[in-house]
């Protein structure tokens, strides 16, 4: 089979875009799956990834895309036929200052976008920890969030418009940097968040912001959550969309991570809040202006960053979080919002549920406070690797019930990939799974677009 | 037939849901189009409009859902079957402002909603001269865009959840006020935008923001559309999100509106730009800075607003451009986006095309410059009020030649309706189209929802 799907593709790609079946592109994030494709693809140009796309068409071949390859749901592990790496896809075509606009190829990986962006004097605000290796494609595909969402928006609000080659091969190109355009039903928005099973995204028109002048980074040390959420109203009631990040860290989180990034703690209580501000303009008394803020409000356990050194060194701190975590085994990771009103009512309960059924269990709770999204690691002890994952279920029931309880989501910015999609009915109504899977057998009747995923 | 519907909804609504044919609801905004349903309904409940659907979809009869009846593009012109009018359904249900959202129903008109956020203390941005009357659901139905799109985006960029009764009657709720929620393909941003031709609105959860605590306003006159484009990338660089609005008067545009409002005109130019600023916090320099930035860079036929009187003469200048026009009798209007560095040729070559073609035609042009989004009327002379209409082909042919040469949308912010929906495939692809048809198809089988409308 594999020797002639070889012979197949080699018709059309040139011998370096067909690849060995390396360990690398493989195994997953997590070391948890391992995709068994067929071949290796990874075409230089659109029309390559058209006439893959063809081939695989008309001989019913699955296709799965892959980006950067940090996805942490399984998404991008293939099954079976090609699994297509679209990292040589990765032209910067064009900054367009004029209409804050970029437009890169999926494979350009995200740092190398946020370079180019502040080349061109502005900013792209998407940042994850994984952003040294995940690719624009993947970031859409997954609809991505990360660190500056409660400013700027998810990926999805980032993206101005898309080109993707259909499963059958045809491509459809809007690149334009439109920042009103409403003709017809909006289908970029289909596409971004569908993690590769409607067709493969070959390029996207990106918007750009101003980029700051000025920051303010603080470490506030908490008792309880519910004093996180109310540091949360306080500073978006006084400083507004200045607040561009709020990220949560438990003890345990900031414990694990400290002793990994040889940092000193900053503080020893319960929860952590790492705040930042920043402004477009120059504006110099930002960070007296938040001391103060938090002086007056009561957050006395409080570190202001007061060089770039002191504010990377914290961010360090809360970045290093996810891999701190890999001596202590395999987790089942929990990708979950709430709203507001109910984060600290959630983390009680729920806490307290898993305690209680599952006697010595570990938590890692931290993340995207800002947005009521969590990151909630759950640890069995004395559980070897991946054996953790036959708990996963059960655990799972506990965390679902409870978000869903307060009115959550079970997949805040991860996707859905094949660790949830059989928890899809769950969040969904069968009126919009029959639409999606309508969606999806009109654009891919053969079902070839990553089989088995996102879809239960 | 009238009187056996009036039968067959009198067993499930209250007669207070059953309206008499009046004309205020049949003729649309423009006198142009005027409907000509078998009845109108205005249902109370979100169950009243499920049980309309439900017997409506048994009954294959058509349905066309109408918000204030503001459109611009005879979306909302019933041609048969049931007019629903949704003015009833209008209940502020709740606002959040730990997660910045409020949730409000279908009906209710956007100024309450505007309202209701201050009463909250916070911000709701869309902003569009017909906030009087237009209504929630119409604004998320055409993703309205309006005045403050600069900087919050248009109405696809402030839902966070929608509620929706699908043809056959089923209700979808996702109320949340959730910022980050990718589980499965999403479904909101099809609705968005969708003219009601896939169900109906009746509910949303709308994003808010806080309020400005300091405005700065000027006028500036130019001499050329080149000097307008270059006052916006100068003040984006130097203003960066506070630039709320920027929006582009033509002489001739200012002249009407000046007479009409009985309003002195600022100054005399050729062009005018009406901006503003904001700032969520106190900033007591903002306007100086504002004054200094004209002047250091050459703008100094500008105008401060001085007092809050002041800034609201200047904006009444710029909204009842629309209203002050209709003496000149009927208009072909185009509601188009290129662009920013494409915005000045535009213009030039296209006004000067006309020119050619259509001897003595005469061209308000204003809008959303800040967007590229411009309103472009045409008027021919001595032509007698409807009777323009037979020339709409022709002068669309010049337009929109001009508009897709350079990349730009023939729709940016009013819709398609009845009156572009010939011209999508100008701009969409047939694979996006037959997308579209088999979405549609699969929602609603019958081809009840707004039938006529959007798809060519
Ligand atoms: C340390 C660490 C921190 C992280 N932090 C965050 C975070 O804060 N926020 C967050 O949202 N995520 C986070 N992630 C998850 C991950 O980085 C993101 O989901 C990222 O967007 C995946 O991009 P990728 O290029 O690696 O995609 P991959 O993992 O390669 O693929 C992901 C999915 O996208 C599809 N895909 C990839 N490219 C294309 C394409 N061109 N066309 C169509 N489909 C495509 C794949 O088929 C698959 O379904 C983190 C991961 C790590 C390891
Ligand atoms: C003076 C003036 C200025 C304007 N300025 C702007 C502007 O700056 N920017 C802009 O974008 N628009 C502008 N408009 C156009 C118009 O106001 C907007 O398109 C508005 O969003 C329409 O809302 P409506 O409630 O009046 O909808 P309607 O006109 O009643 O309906 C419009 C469409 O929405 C559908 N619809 C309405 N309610 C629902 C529902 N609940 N569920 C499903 N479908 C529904 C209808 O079927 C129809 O297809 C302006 C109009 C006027 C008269």
């Amino acid at each position: 089979m594999t020797s002639e799907l070889h012979r197949a593709f080699s018709r059309f790609l040139s011998p370096a875009e067909i690849l060995a079946l390396s360990p690398e592109l493989l195994v997953d994030q997590r070391r948890r799956f391992t995709a068994t494709p067929d071949i290796i693809l990874q075409p230089h140009t659109v029309e390559a990834v058209q006439n893959v796309m063809r081939h695989c068409f008309a001989h019913r071949i699955p296709v799965t895309p892959q980006g950067g390859n940090t996805g942490l749901c399984g998404a991008a592990v293939a099954q079976s036929g090609v699994l297509l790496n679209l990292a040589k896809l990765d032209k910067i075509r064009e900054t367009n200052p004029a209409d804050n606009s970029i437009t890169v190829e999926a494979g350009a990986v995200l740092q190398r976008v946020q370079e180019a962006a502040g080349q061109a004097g502005r900013f792209f605000p998407l940042s994850l920890a994984s952003e040294g290796s995940c690719q624009i494609g993947g970031n859409i595909a997954c609809n991505a969030g990360g660190l500056n969402v409660l400013r700027y928006g998810a990926m999805r609000d980032l993206v101005l418009g898309l080109e993707v080659v259909l499963p059958e091969g045809t491509l459809v190109s809007h690149l334009q940097p439109l920042h009103k355009n409403t003709t017809g039903y909006d289908l970029r928005h289909l596409f971004i968040g569908s993690e590769g099973t409607l067709g493969v995204i070959t390029a996207a028109t990106l918007k750009l912001f101003a980029r700051a002048q000025t920051t303010a980074t603080a470490w506030v040390t908490l008792p309880d959550i519910e004093s996180a959420v109310r540091l949360l109203t306080l500073t978006q009631g006084s400083f507004a969309e200045r607040l561009c990040s709020f990220e949560l860290v438990s003890r345990f989180a900031l414990e694990l991570s400290s002793a990994f990034s040889r940092l000193k703690k900053p503080d020893d209580g319960e929860w952590h809040i790492l705040l930042e501000l920043s402004d477009s303009l120059d504006s110099p008394d930002l960070t007296d202006r938040l001391a103060e803020f938090l002086y007056q409000n009561g957050f006395e356990n409080s570190i202001i960053a007061q060089s770039e050194q002191e504010r990377r060194d914290l961010w360090t701190l809360r970045e290093n979080i996810s891999a701190s975590q890999r001596h202590l085994g395999t987790s089942i990771k929990h990708d979950i919002a709430v709203p507001i009103a109910a984060v600290a009512t959630f983390v009680r309960e729920c806490s307290a549920a898993l305690a209680q059924k599952f006697d010595g269990i570990r938590i890692v709770c931290f993340g995207h406070l800002g947005d009521g999204s969590l990151h909630y690691n759950t640890f069995l002890p004395d559980i070897l690797s991946n054996e953790a994952y036959s708990y996963e279920d059960a655990v799972n029931d506990v965390v679902y019930e409870h978000v869903l309880r307060h009115n959550g989501t079970i997949a805040a910015e991860h996707g859905i990939g094949i660790i949830k999609n059989q928890r899809l009915p769950a969040v969904r109504t069968p009126a919009e799974i029959a639409l999606m899977r309508a969606i999806k057998a009109h654009l891919d009747p053969h079902n070839i677009m990553n089989p088995g995923k996102l879809l239960p």
